[in-house]
């Protein structure tokens, strides 16, 4: 009996080679943000050169950016772009209905964007994201710098459990679009659509991490060495 | 019998002046944006100047701030002052429910900001902006960069017949948070709550110019020289 035993990072570089496989030549795709959606880039790069695909992208972040042009990807702004057909990401946690967190990376505002004018959103995971519930878990909320303080103690005082994303340096972190992040817990018993119109009505929030109803499909790269793929 | 006709502006200084008499010693003030809140600064920098006011300022706009500083009034940054005791700033429309349409300045967002941590709301405009209705009105709405010629069309394909907030050189207009403004119209038959929401909800969203049950108190300056105050 062979043990087959792969690491997070393997699971993801699993995941991410079996995405790849789902793109087909004259496709706009959107490209994540994260290290498993830089794995779908690297496998993504790896296909157009092995198979001379004519592909479109867009990304979600100037890293994705930068990582997917330094591999020889066309890249246009999403302004150039007219709809995307499928976009592959990453996800913080995805749940058995298909929602997630999304902002780890702090992209959470253009990943949005991107999977909102997408036809199609692919999530691509190791095992350890796939949750029974999002409760629990950490969730990104983007706000404006102005008055942010302010709000910090408004979703204190609602034990929600904020502190503002820090840098190495200790300083707010400043996403692409000049807001910081303010990761919040979300209550064991929230319902999660409710919290996430919520948090998007307060004054300040630009959005939310919370993915409702967004994402199509999962494929998930497990230790074991398979793969396992949620359709909605 | 005298006839006492004042010009709009005339107006707007009225109601000003009128309002700069509900300041007390020792109120954090908070500073609203555009030609009426203009000319409150001016009123409120002559009454410290006359009665030795002690006052702690905070504004709504780089522009306020400016104004302030050069009257000689102290202006602290929204972050190190607790809770603002009065804010008093204009409106581009309000109705008998006190509901009212801002950012016409382009200052929504920020404006909004500092009523929502404002124990109190005066609103001071002339009598052209007291409406029975918002619907049918121009409605600022403050939205991301990113994917933003994306929402325009969404909303465009619902009917709200938006356009992006040019400046004079016929760019896009960046307001002090870094976001473009899309000015849409307010349907005839729409209800201000749920565009509200559905707007906020939307992804690429920041703020829209709708202020419901925000406002406390507005007054108006009258073309025949009165001034009417209305209290929610």
């Amino acid at each position: 009996m062979t043990e087959h035993v792969l690491t997070q990072d393997q699971q993801k570089q699993l995941a991410a080679q079996t995405a790849v496989q789902y793109i087909q030549d004259g496709d706009v795709v959107g490209l994540g943000t994260g290290s498993t959606a830089a794995h779908f880039v690297r496998a993504l790069s790896d296909r157009v050169q092995a198979e001379g695909l004519h592909l479109t992208c867009t990304t979600t972040s100037n890293r994705t950016t930068a990582l997917a042009q330094s591999l020889g990807l066309p890249v246009y702004p999403l302004e150039q772009v007219a709809t995307i057909d499928v976009t592959v990401d990453g996800a913080d946690q995805v749940d058995p209905a298909l929602n997630g967190i999304k902002g780890g990376g702090a992209a959470l505002l253009h990943e949005k964007v991107v999977a909102h004018n997408s036809k199609r959103n692919i999530w691509i995971t190791d095992e350890s994201k796939y949750q029974p519930k999002l409760n629990g878990y950490s969730l990104p909320v983007e706000v404006i710098q102005f008055g942010s303080e302010h709000l910090c103690k408004e979703l204190a005082a609602e034990g929600l459990a904020p502190h503002f994303r820090l840098t190495e340096n200790e300083t707010k972190l400043v996403t692409d679009s000049g807001n910081y992040i303010i990761d919040i817990k979300i209550p064991a018993e929230a319902s999660l659509t409710e919290l996430a119109a919520a948090l998007e009505m307060k004054v300040g929030v630009v959005e939310q991490g919370l993915f409702l109803n967004i994402c199509d499909q999962v494929i998930i790269g497990h230790a074991d060495g398979t793969v396992k793929t949620l359709t909605r």
